[in-house]
């Protein structure tokens, strides 16, 4: 850690902020400047609370050189997490392809989305069962229902299941159904959710934050890590920008970004990205042929009739073309579908 | 609603999303331009799934004409609304001023705040009990200690409080404390917690979430009412965007904006929108005379030992100042403090 | 165009509106909802000023239903426009690369990169002479020197050259040199010029700019179109987002976008918008998986001595490497390299 | 300067770096943790440079510890500059209010304007000549003979003109009419015409650019001051976020932080970050109270009828009940009008 002195902070300063740091345990080193001093601050102290030193009178500001998580950084653990779903590996050579419609609306309907998507080469199901839905008034999911379809749509199928968790009292339940929780964009801070996830020994789908940073998104991975799960894998699904052509905007580079802070595998939701069926196919090559492991498709059997998120929701002959197609470009570089 | 059909929509396409909106309820009128057909579709459905006309084929996009939210807009209600919180009002003419540390730490330091605090003319005492904090590894707050500490301060002092509830699993026991809940801006649309405080008759302190547009955060207070609770103040509390001088970016005009489309009071949190003391006042200043109702500050005896958010916090001479200068600029603008 | 008219407007301000309408050309059709009466506005009349009917009294809004421009758009253009630089053909099967360092240092670090990056593929080559940088200390670029210096390094190489024009008092010079003029994302809105070289016969690669909406910058290229040059090749470069890991963040999807909206070329800029030479073969796959028509790569035979971003510029060992794998990827998207 | 160099970094390259920075004219000073060093660098050489140092082999990143610019900013002029505009102070206790139409459309209206302005207490009258509109089919000012309204109604009020002035060319006849260049928020970076009215004697008002950091608007402040000219008045006028219920969101904390950073005076357009005329009081009236140097607002005798602006232009009653209660929140901070 770096802690810049203001210019004009006095030599009293100095000295206080210098033996704050020791107490704080740190062995510390000024370097003074023509205008301003500089004091580093030597020993991993990420833990503590450094805001302290910050508050201090004639601080400018406090430079970290560590970066704020240790679990699931690079530094600690360079070689990459493959996460076991059930059976089926992300973060290894073969792309991971989840898919299925935005919510649970009825066995039926789940059941032959679930055959197409697995002919096509998905290899776990996803579908809401708990929905957090902008508007009261909008379908909030069949709850408890939508995890016994899920369930009996594993069974008859074999295809593995993701469902999102919404609430703390939720998560028990869920738990018993399904093979990976999902954490939305919306919930990525719920920290209370995130050690409860962290307390099972599921497999967690952390979506980022609709405008949480690469770090703010690797320290939520943090919370559930740092409570004693391991098997995370992180969903970018577009972040809010001033654009409004495209429902969000789809990070690419966040890819290449997270492969380096991170040995933790990312998967990309063009679905949510785009909020636009039409977008999802350019997206979903892109975020393979930028070194994703994997990707959440939204498939829809009728996207008019969809009860969530019909805009951006692929016909399964539809899906099954992009699957061909993304097939091709993992082979370009070097991963198989 | 206003349904615009692409370029070279077939007249079948335009023949079924009539059709569909009828079956939804709606008359409709279509608009044959030289290029394009739009069809107006009649009826204050906002309580309907528009999604579905979206996805039709031809269907360019929709363009709502009613504002999804109904029981927190003006449409329906133009009075403003005055919430009570024990006895303090928020929404008339008076400012409502809240104050205190971002956490409670101690008894004796939140005594000595509050007193401080009340003298420079604060109604309301704030201190996080439960702490939403972005590092696992920092101080994540007092839990149950932290409430019991606020409730005999209130006791001694006569100071309502409010403090932040961040899991469902809490609300009962919170509720049994403090005079207002504050949801926080990560738990925006944690919308089970929304629900849960909507079902208790306490008022809510609703925080803008870092990247929610005003209708987003309109919707949000949507869900606490439309469970029965519309007791529900709003506040501003800075906007994520590109800018780094600041923590966040305050949208001082969000107040005026509010005021047009609701009836519910909005206050501003102008220490976590600067993230540095040296702009609170500023801010401070420039959102009263822009027309909030209130203000939440954060004050602590010596931030430099402040468990959380020392850097923004004033100390309590500061603080002092402060409200002598709002007291000014409330008066320019015909409130009182 | 829909006029929608406010809660509460008056029988006479929506005659009135229907007046003015009618008064510039439009035929109308009001249709009256139970809360609110929006009107119809039938012609094509996108190039008139709509603003004075958002003025008028009893007005909320206005909804455009064609899109601002006309001759840069697919509603009246629909087949994709291949730009010819000088026989290097962009927007066809072929993807055009376009490599080189970021400005012109000297001619014989100019000539070695040429041959290189030729070597390995590319076909135009890019080096700014007049360079707009964010402090008036750093190096300007060499001027009409390093002009003189792309051109004969054409003359020995064969590869086209473009570079940036920052004035209108040069588009003059910089004509008699390059093949295709650059408009950099500064001055993306910087009108005048745009309409310099709109008057010119060469092709232009139009950069967006760092905060531009997709709309805003096809309306900066219908103005090189207006002016009678519709060779126009947009370049998407990453948008200025909160997030800090990278300069700017891509914007993928807008490729998508742009291939819906607008019949002319798009190419990346994966060096820009990463700013770190690290992440720059992940946006290029990416990109040219996601549909661009070609990159424009920086490439520097020794980045640490680069007069300017060094930091994102590749060595053409690295460059070379580049260009095999996105040759790989071009392939599997049905394209050549 | 601080280089941070990364984990794994070897002795040999540390050893170069510190080669590179003594060569540069640095005094190195070496911290090793126990994980990464970092190097101090001595010595204020912020005109150097610094790229290629992070373009090194080993190199994380760079830590600035001077602010890029100097003559603007408060490091080495600490007292608040006053500019002087033909006898109107802007940076005084006295607050500075600009108004007037968006672009001057005829010497009638602009006359009539210019009077009702003045008697409401504008001393300065703005109107655009040159007109940078976003679409090329929108009127783009009377140019010449919008100047020559300017001068005359300049001549019959007294009032000192502003206006705004778009390319290179025309900065010579420009400075021949007005008492102050205007620099619109799309030319904030146009570097040329900064230095092109950098090296005439007039004021110039510099507006921020839509999504310019506060940092690369004190640096285009600095491409003025380092040509010579010191007269520089800042302008916030609303930064682009996701936020759509205005056009930009203003960013009220920027005058506290630009009052920290930088000698200059600062004014704030509430028109422009608006896009709405209801938002503008808010605004103007929160802009004052935090500290603000002054407005520049738009006002039209009839907006629905307005060439340019239309929708956030106050009709002159409003603007004369607006400056009555700006007087009175400038009073309550210690100012007048």
């Amino acid at each position: 850690m770096i802690v810049v002195m203001s210019q004009g902070a006095t030599k009293a300063q100095i000295n206080d902020v210098e033996k704050k740091l020791v107490q704080l345990g740190f062995k510390t080193h000024a370097i003074y400047g023509q205008v301003k001093t500089v004091i580093g601050a030597i020993g991993d102290k990420r833990l503590l609370n450094t805001e302290s030193i910050t508050s201090m009178p004639g601080v400018e500001r406090i430079v970290p050189i560590m970066k704020p998580y240790k679990l699931v950084g690079r530094e600690l653990k360079p070689t990459p997490t493959v996460v076991d779903v059930g059976g089926v590996k992300i973060g290894g050579p073969e792309l991971a392809v989840i898919a299925g419609p935005c919510a649970v609306e009825s066995e039926e309907a789940l059941m032959e989305t679930a055959v197409k998507v697995k002919e096509s080469g998905a290899r776990i199901l996803r579908g809401g069962a708990f929905k957090p839905r902008t508007s009261p008034y909008s379908f909030q999911g069949l709850q408890k229902d939508g995890l016994e379809i899920l369930a009996s749509v594993r069974e008859a199928t074999g295809l593995k299941i993701v469902s999102e968790v919404l609430d703390t009292r939720d998560v028990e339940t869920v738990d018993r159904y399904v093979d990976m929780f999902q954490i939305g964009a919306r919930n990525m801070q719920n920290y209370r959710l995130l050690q409860e996830v962290g307390m099972t020994n599921k497999p967690v789908l952390l979506k980022r934050g609709l405008a949480a940073t690469i770090e703010e998104w690797l320290m939520a991975a943090e919370y559930i890590a740092a409570t004693g799960n391991s098997q995370i894998v992180l969903c970018e699904r577009g972040i809010r920008t001033y654009e409004t052509a495209t429902r969000n905007t789809i990070d690419i580079s966040a890819i290449a970004v997270i492969k380096e802070l991170s040995h933790l595998p990312i998967v990309v939701d063009p679905s949510h990205a785009a909020g636009n069926w039409k977008y999802v196919g350019a997206i979903a090559k892109g975020a393979v042929a930028a070194g994703a492991d994997g990707l959440i498709v939204e498939v829809h059997l009728d996207p008019p009739s969809a009860l969530s998120d019909g805009p951006q929701s692929l016909r399964p002959e539809k899906f099954h073309q992009l699957m061909k197609e993304v097939g091709l470009v993992a082979q370009a570089v070097g991963r198989s579908l």
